[in-house]
């Protein structure tokens, strides 16, 4: 499995990723699946992968050379496009070309032609767009509403995100809560391992120096899987317990509704109490 | 969908379940997922169910009525049952049952047979037991290392959980990490909707009178939602943001990882850089 989160902000991008993957519980290994793809002071990109590996390792492959026929202009490539959208156009080929072939080999082999990708950058001075691409090569772009968004194993992480993440959320704090969101995950799933890379990108730098790979000895990345987990205790203990229909509980938890009617027992003879 | 959880403790029992179903986003309904069976002072009973609302149905009410052959003794029912364990047998009766009265024609249809039950509770001077019930009637058991079973719509509300929950937790605590746990659900899917019932049961009573059902303005939940949201972003800005390699940083942001390399980059001269 893999969890990989991709943020839009207005001060930039941030992208996170582990690398485990797993063809049954008895065969876990570490891949990397984020891939820069940088023309200094041109295009900035970055790819973040889940699914099926053999698939997304040979749509990062193809990626590089795929060309989009273009009329009577050059075929566009990601190193030409004009747009994140044409690039991720380019991407979508790239995807389409896999399926071709190896698609129906995997269909009879009764496997999933399974691959999702978050892929986001900015080229030239257009802003900076962020998209995510299904199986089929179709994909959607992150807006302000929706600044985020995830593949793989996306469950477990996604509260932190909700309830944090907003367009105007500083980037090392978007950092911050894409690691928590990953810890979450670290810690429910087996499926999804260290190490981690994470790379934060600026507006409008069309580079990136900030890119780290964090393993068990991270200091910061420690200090948050400690940290959390302790603190989140301490709020929760700091919650008043319920107080079952407390009459002097700043908020009692009363038994009954006034719009839903109390829960049935059966009893042995066969009877509904309501 | 649905998402229950029912908590083993050395204190007792919690349950807790949501009450929505939908058959598609615009068929959403009402249909309460938890169902008590008490014979007072002799046995105490709780089921809650996700899946396939029919077969769930179905399952409850057969379950009322279900034989077990038992040699030349009297068939096992729930009520004369003299141990959990024989109990859910009769349950996972019950699903095979409906599965054969149903599962050809739901195959037909293209249709899973798809239900997932909690069921736990007391006999006599048996301990409590937990358990959870698969579609093919068979079951596994809560132990002191796995003091919780969730179904339904599950991960979002399992990291608090994880956190909090052991066998040595008291049950008021437990019922509130039950309804937080709720609280995380409902926010990131729309598929899992009030009102809630939580049932909170004390070892060896034998009934229980905590019961309660939670609507939208039941004060504690909405405390809860409020505070839990509000608390978690307080934590989260608590927190240091990442220091990039921050010299003097209790907790430095490193860059780079003794084991693994750093992400490469491919440049458009196709070059990678390492």
């Amino acid at each position: 499995m893999t969890y990989c989160v991709g943020i839009r902000l207005n001060a930039g991008l941030v992208f996170l990723s582990d690398s485990r993957t797993n063809a049954g519980l008895d065969a876990i290994s570490t891949f990397r699946k984020m891939m820069v793809y940088e023309q200094p002071g041109e295009r900035f990109m970055v790819l973040l992968s889940a699914g099926n590996l053999s698939i997304s390792q040979s749509v990062r492959e193809i990626l590089q050379v795929e060309k989009l026929p273009n009329g009577d202009d050059e075929p566009i490539t990601i190193w030409n496009a004009k747009s994140m959208f044409d690039a991720t156009r380019v991407l979508g080929s790239a995807v389409r070309r896999v399926y071709e072939q190896d698609g129906p080999a995997l269909k009879a082999a009764g496997i999933d032609f399974n691959c999702s990708m978050i892929f986001g950058g900015q080229i030239g001075d257009e802003a900076m767009r962020l998209f995510l691409v299904y199986s089929a090569g179709n994909f959607i772009e992150a807006t302000r509403e929706t600044c985020f968004f995830q593949v793989g194993e996306s469950k477990y992480g996604k509260p932190i995100l909700d309830r944090v993440l907003t367009p105007d959320t500083p980037l090392d704090e978007a950092a911050k809560c894409a690691l928590v969101s990953m810890d979450s995950t670290l810690k429910s799933n087996l499926s999804v391992g260290l190490p981690l890379d994470l790379l934060v990108y600026e507006a409008g730098t069309l580079k990136s120096e900030r890119i780290a790979v964090i393993d068990d000895k991270n200091p910061y990345f420690k200090m948050i899987r400690d940290t959390w987990g302790e603190r989140l205790r301490e709020v929760f203990e700091g919650i008043d317990d319920p107080q079952w229909n407390g009459g002097d509980a700043a908020h009692p938890l009363l038994t009954t509704s006034e719009r839903f009617e109390p829960m049935r027992k059966i009893t042995h003879l066969g009877e509904r109490i309501v």
